[in-house]
């Protein structure tokens, strides 16, 4: 069979939407069939409408597609790559999955949802059974899974490490986030350059729920949240791409630091996902990284570094991580969730033999 | 009695010493009649050997004036400002001292002396009794008093605040660094440009180390550091003048919001000192500040400004707290410890007449 | 007699807005007593609608007043200095003209009227009388004059005093924008940020037209546009404030470098106006000045700053020249020609015995 | 024959440098077998010595390779690439001609030598006729080509288009460069961060100079350089790569606009060559393109990208052209010219199997 399995972007206009555009231009499995976007952009051939901004050119597969409304035809997409703001994704999602498309979203609307999927696939593959759960509560042909906020997967990938191995207890996150975060126009330059925002909207309070989620255990009824206090304070600094994150972190045992480092290493990546990195946590020994320039793009910009780890003495250790917050942490992380669901057979038979040819 | 008191600034083309010379132009006490750089500087003009760096021009009453040695002549001097870098410090500010000559440092190197005053005026004054002591251990007819690292003063402000009313038992601090702490050539566009570097070398170990000190007790050998926990990650980002910092406080003491907000906004400024700000702590309501660019020229930059004010589900309560690192940080800090000695009569009789004038 | 003018500021709680509203606060003639805004500010404390994004705090004078409608009452203000956007100008300020206010205006809209004086004190302040003409033919017992374009200010500076000296035939201008020019938002931070945008709209037909009028003639009719071939290439980079502009001119007559540094240098300010700088063009013999950062505030931001003046091989001379767009660009060009209608009369009797006072 | 060329880079650990191991590190002909660097990094490994840069890993082929002299032994390789600095290869590029080695060299201290090629493939080919002369000159073995500076190179891209169709007679640019231009650590973040500074030592005149030699044509002795008057006002804005000029230029012809846009739509690469871009200049119809962030990567950083071309009131033509400075502009232009001496046959037979296999 030769034939990709046909997908969708829906508000592939945007930030994050371009990002989808350009990961699924050259995808061994996919390839985009329609893109949606707002009535603003309705109509216009997708060159025209988005607003590019990425380095390079817009990828010709896409460029003279006209954008659909996305509660529009989907053109034979059953896979949707979902970047539609939340309140958008509010309505148009679940009557999507009811209509029996698969949504991979990195919308946050869903994401706290006890029947939804909030997943990476190297932390909690696991918690792709809540799918079972979704369809026999909502009674949807399709599903929805979510993947987190841009921080919340810059933090959760040494968190997991550390909880495997000594049950992390308490973190205290402080992060420098991206302009590429707050999409586009987002940040007014008058407001950002030269400037720390101290300040952005929601996010301190999606790492501290989201983070326990991931890190939950399947319960019957729904994801039981990790038992660990988190407490984040989000900035935005003048960076184009890349979330850094200054944790102290609080564990249940008490390993040394070369024990702690060596948990950190030992993170182990998916196989059989081509978007999938194979080292998704870089631990670097330098005295001065992961640095957002230099450390974003790392592994496609699908890992998470960690630098800097150290003992604290307020909490256990302490320590920065770096996500590349508009590949791994957002159409990166839904791509990858995409794929997880297609060798797992969430696309049927037919899309399970496209992977494995 | 009409003259002011003759000063002059050590290492006066860097930095810092260019903020000195800048605050000294219009004093109303202090008028600099000798100015001190490297080897490289000696003999040239100040106009010509500094690279100015402030806005505005370089002050008419010293940019014709001939860059000393540090060691050299300091033309009836006897107020010095100390600009120096910390090996140079190391040995010639206690030479001066022994010398009859009274050193303001803003040098790194003496701060953690037993017997040498740490001081910002607002917050611990009374450690000033260290002098003595000073001067029978080291039989120097001068002295050497010592401002803080920048980093140090932007978080001690609201922690002297909190400890009065509640008791600090730890503090996590992340902070997030302006270029011009590194002086100058300092940091270059290369690494800093759309990047956040996570390590500023000796920096956290300084902020550990000097707010113990400064909260500290006079004991009667040396201060008695407090009791208090701290952890700070010091990160380095693109902003030219300000470090804001992020902090998680567990206190002794458990209020409530508002109690802590009071307690902060109790915070009271000095009498009597030119440099000092009628309100030394500003408490900020706003969801988004302080923010540097906005609020780094607080109060002719000599206040520190906190906002985000809010409980903390690891330790106890969380907030930002902003200084100006270059003014009440560095070269306004260790003008105000000048203009308080001169009040307490360190420099005489004839210079409080100048200043009670 | 004691009391100050009443002003008032349209479209106050924008970029240019904020300035004029800063520039008044402390003005010896002039005093804030309504301010206005659009829809979404109406009704709302000046200190709640103005996004503020200057240095400082909001002037307390204004942060508890109303903003009003741009159209509604004006609380006994007849100066009215006009920050709206073009687009609003349009209506609006014929329409208070002709109610007899006098409206110092930096709207694009109206300043190539044939009647309508696109003035500079320092340069063509004998346009003025361009204003008997525009009531004859309005009818208006108010007036509009107009400031020009902040990138125009910034060249027709040095412009002026190659023309008086040499006459002036050709230029060509390349100019490297401020953000603060484009307004809040304006630009976004995901287009300006590491690049430069070579394409701002509108300014480079501005440029070349409203550097003919300021330059030309008062002639019978309307003003004779100066005999100047003007191209203008305008790019926007990442900076705050401070338009920098590099200029190729070519010249009737033949000076040599030294005639033209004295030419520049011998430009003369204006007497009594209490905005006006005292040497309105800097000329800095620096190898690297002037740079925006550091020269744009150069008196009060109401100079311009030029240097690097050198033969050009292809026209006759080059230089660089710098304005501070929000202020000797903006809203300070603008309250310097109100102060000159004080002095000149416009404002009636008892207006010219508050300025002199 | 499965062997690649061995090649060592001179000067290896600079910003230049590290883009030369980056291109080499998979180059399909070359092979690096020896980097040299300065006594302070003499002995080391590579990848201790140079403070990389680049966005991801050191290649692993030069990690662990010990930096040499840059006279020492040259483990075999005959072709080299040189990033020296000018003062040091004014010395040491000559001697290795002697001795043998094939030099292409980056840095611009022979550029002018009368008998030394300035290159650049797609627009002197025929000055490679050159080497005959300075063998005979200098009696080398070997010999010195050299690549053009960064910004003549952005600006003679067009300028050879339209030369080629029209005649060019004068040229104004005026060049905004990244700080990536100045090496590391070049610009200090203090100086360059919200500011342009309107010069770059040297620059304007390699501009002028280089300009007329590489349009110029190969006379008996020399090259005759073009006869045009080239103007370059060269500034330094804030951005990592790439840079931007804006050019006015003067035709000895007079064609429309749309002859000018067809001219430089027929700019043709070269064949053969492994780094030569398809399209070596793009020419670009957005209003606000080519932008440095955008389009500083187009065609793997080997192409230059023009814009905004329009008829100009002074001269004729205007518009703005974009270079990759480090790629094109440096690094990626001094292998594309050893590409050309490979298939020319100045390595030898051998070499020019590897190529051709």
């Amino acid at each position: 069979m030769n034939e990709k399995i046909p997908v969708a972007v829906l508000g592939a206009t945007g930030t994050v939407g371009q990002r989808f555009v350009s990961l699924l231009a050259d995808h061994p499995w996919f390839e985009i069939v329609s893109v949606t976007g707002s009535e603003r952009s309705e109509g216009k051939a997708y060159g025209e409408a988005a607003r590019w901004l990425l380095p390079g050119e817009i990828p010709l597969m896409v460029r003279e597609m006209h954008v659909k409304p996305s509660d529009g035809s989907l053109q034979g997409a059953r896979l949707l790559f979902s970047a539609l703001p939340a309140r958008v994704a509010e309505g148009v999602e679940p009557r999507l999955a009811a209509e029996g498309y698969i949504v991979c979203s990195n919308a946050s609307t869903h994401r706290m949802g006890t029947d939804i999927p909030l997943l990476i696939p190297e932390i909690n593959a696991d918690h792709l059974a809540l799918i079972d759960r979704q369809r026999d509560l909502r009674g949807w042909s399709g599903l929805i899974v979510t993947s987190p906020n841009c921080s919340t997967t810059g933090i959760v990938f040494p968190l997991k490490a550390l909880d495997d191995a000594f049950g992390v207890s308490q973190v205290h996150a402080v992060t420098m986030q991206a302009i590429s975060g707050a999409g586009y126009p987002g940040v007014s330059s008058m407001e950002q350059y030269d400037n720390v925002i101290p300040y952005i909207r929601g996010e301190e309070v999606k790492m501290e729920q989201e983070t326990r989620k991931l890190l939950g255990e399947l319960g019957e009824e729904a994801i039981e949240p990790a038992d660990i206090e988190v407490s984040a304070q989000a900035n935005r600094v003048p960076v184009l791409d890349g979330h850094l994150a200054a944790l102290s972190i609080g564990l249940r045992n008490a390993p040394n630091l070369n024990e702690v480092e060596a948990a950190l290493a030992a993170f182990r990546g998916v196989d059989g996902l081509p978007s999938a990195p194979a080292h998704p946590l870089i631990v670097r020994s330098e005295e001065n990284r992961p640095q957002p320039r230099l450390d974003r793009d790392a592994q496609d910009g699908m890992a998470v570094s960690v630098g800097r780890v150290q003992p604290c003495s307020v909490l256990d250790f302490r320590m920065v991580s770096l996500v590349h917050n508009t590949l791994r942490g957002a159409a990166g992380g839904a791509l990858l969730n995409a794929e997880l669901l297609v060798i797992e057979g969430y696309l049927g038979e037919a899309a399970r033999e496209v992977a494995f040819a």
